[in-house]
């Protein structure tokens, strides 16, 4: 009885079901210790104190009528849009005000609202493999057609002429995930700089405007002096996607934000649409304590150190039994050189060693690996030895 | 630049945004104290005690990875959904397991996710006038067909003959709202078990499945001893949609479930669907410290005594005045009849006296006009000699 839509994804969330379920049995066996799970982005470092200090003076100072009521607009409390807006001019030198701000239902939430209010059935959203797979299905929500852009498998960076190539009048938008999952891949600023330039190109070309949605859940998360490019700078038609899950390690409590400049075409038709399309899509509002809580946080993130010691123990460890791989810059992926074609093969042989880990095809992009590093450094180092063992099958 | 399907919504949407900038308006020039704004579903009781020492509680003791992170299953944690199922069986002598609950981003949440998991282009979905009018947008999301019962403006339960008629071969689901929003009404168990002989008696005539949707934000409000029937027992293909934001007062923490029984047609496949739905509509899962905190505080509800107060004091109060409607059972609405044919006139006609309401044509009903009247009691007393003025007006 279900919906014709929904059988096939159905189908392959049972996968993803099954491999946790995997997981689970192969704990059951051999004990949660020697199982190396990495298969699943869950932060596994905890909020910063400061987080759970906010919730709690908030619960024990502020009016409960206030705090847990429905907020007076779809896109959240005016004072904490306004503090997102202000937090983001003081680190980006932008000048948006809170009307450019709707707090949403973390990252997820907020790129269907943007999808919902933008496209019409059949208007086409490009990708850059090896992209996050969830896109598929939010673009799918809304009868949009997903483009996607075949993976450069040296640089991860998007290829140029073939985005040029595959933008056409239909294009409506654009989305980038910067730094990426599941390569840990940052964006140049010379990337955006070329990416800019071709949509602003293809925009004179097709008379057009094409909306570039840049999922930024990963933001915080860059490891020495990695820059990430703030892309309202680089291209007027932009749209930001933010979550609070990875910087402040609040994943479950589904809180994140929109940024509508009032430099994109038609901003302010945009906003009141998303602000609709907030309500009508059943979010109404971001969880308001998790509204109130994150604005107390803004400056806040969690433990990036923690992460890159895994970061280099695991990249480390992997080249040195044979693997090859791009060493990331941020979020906490690492995106692995499946030793045979078939990375399916590789992810069932590796599960001989309690090593779980996801194929690339489910990002666009197979013959390779994702490895989702936030777990307990112990994992790390006690998984070495396994992908040691693994590499000698492959005569590494 | 925004999607065809989004430019109703927000025209429609503005006129609810210009509502509530009158209120602002007013309440600059007259002071709030002096504007009598009806026209707002949000809880103006707090929360319980018991929930915000929940909330405390568990930032203090849990561990934060787990209290913030993502759940393992779409659906929410394991043993809030078991507690939700045990507390259900407890009260209405069912017999759920955690296995039938899905945890939701309120009530709006879930029933987006059912009727994702639902329908196809095309299917009709019957709703009864006079019925809460973001039904519209949710079954537009996913391309359904809304197809009106008119209203029994006597009784205000649902016109049966005129249901009979109405279910077609596409019909795939009956949305109830009980209690009812704008109504107040309760939908008796002699209503409820005529609307379950009706459905099975389609369903055999068409060899097909009838889901019975029933969305009940307003369960625990109920005056004296009206009952509420829980529709999984009248009728085999219902599903319950459930939202803590009345019961509890925490509306803007978007946090409810969805119940989908064993007895339900495919229930299985429903339930595996669901959970793919509220990942890729990107609610990923309910709130997590919600989840935690309504988990312990299941019997626990805000204080209706409140409500009937406010309820005894307007509704009395109307009919002294001259105006007629129905006495709600439920809910913390009053459905008024408007003293002319066209309402909207009289809302605005009431805006002379700084008195808010929503006409009936948002909810199907021309004619009559929404009282919410979930604010303060001295804001009911204080209006009660404009509503005097305006029904002299009119000749009341």
């Amino acid at each position: 009885m279900i919906a014709e839509k929904m059988k096939g994804m159905v189908a392959n969330s049972s996968a993803i079901r099954a491999m946790f379920e995997e997981g689970n049995r192969l704990a059951g066996i051999y004990g949660a210790e020697n199982v190396y799970d990495f298969s699943l982005g869950n932060p596994n470092i905890p909020a910063p104190k400061s987080v759970k200090e906010a919730m709690i003076s908030i619960l024990n100072e502020e009016d409960p009528i206030t705090v847990h009521g429905y907020t007076n607009s779809n896109a959240g409390y005016a004072d904490v849009r306004k503090a997102v807006a202000e937090n983001l001019n003081k680190r980006f030198q932008t000048n948006f005000t809170g009307n450019n701000i709707i707090m949403t239902v973390g990252a997820a939430g907020g790129l269907n609202v943007i999808l919902k209010t933008l496209l019409n059935p059949g208007d086409e959203v490009i990708v850059f493999a090896p992209y996050f797979g969830e896109y598929r299905s939010y673009v799918s929500n809304f009868d949009g057609v997903l483009v996607e852009i075949s993976p450069d498998t040296e640089t991860f960076q998007p290829k140029m002429e073939e985005f040029e190539q595959k933008i056409t009048a239909k294009t409506k938008a654009v989305i980038v995930n910067n730094p990426n999952n599941p390569t840990g891949v940052v964006y140049s600023e010379e990337t955006i700089k070329r990416l800019a330039a071709v949509m602003e190109q293809k925009q004179k070309e097709f008379g057009t405007d094409i909306y570039l949605i840049s999922d930024e859940p990963y933001r915080e998360l860059v490891y020495g002096n990695v820059e990430v490019p703030f892309l309202t700078k680089y291209y007027d038609n932009t749209v930001i996607g933010y979550s609070f899950s990875k910087s402040l390690s609040l994943p479950g409590e589904r809180i994140g934000y929109l940024v509508i400049p009032d430099e994109a075409k038609d901003s302010a038709d945009i906003l009141s649409a998303a602000n609709v399309a907030n309500r009508i899509l059943g979010f109404v509002n971001a969880p308001t304590l998790q509204q109130k809580a994150v604005a107390r946080c803004l400056d806040e993130k969690a433990d990036i150190a923690f992460y890159d010691r895994n970061r280099e123990a695991l990249y480390n460890g992997l080249l040195e039994a044979g693997f090859s791989c791009i060493k990331p810059q941020g979020a906490f992926y690492l995106f692995v050189k499946a030793p045979t074609e078939d990375e399916k093969e590789f992810c069932g042989r590796a599960k001989n060693y309690n090593i779980l880990m996801v194929p690339g095809s489910s990002f666009g992009c197979p013959g390779f690996v994702r490895l989702a590093y936030c777990v307990s450094h112990e994992t790390i180092l006690r998984s070495l030895p396994k992908f040691k063992e693994l590499a000698k099958e492959y005569g590494l």
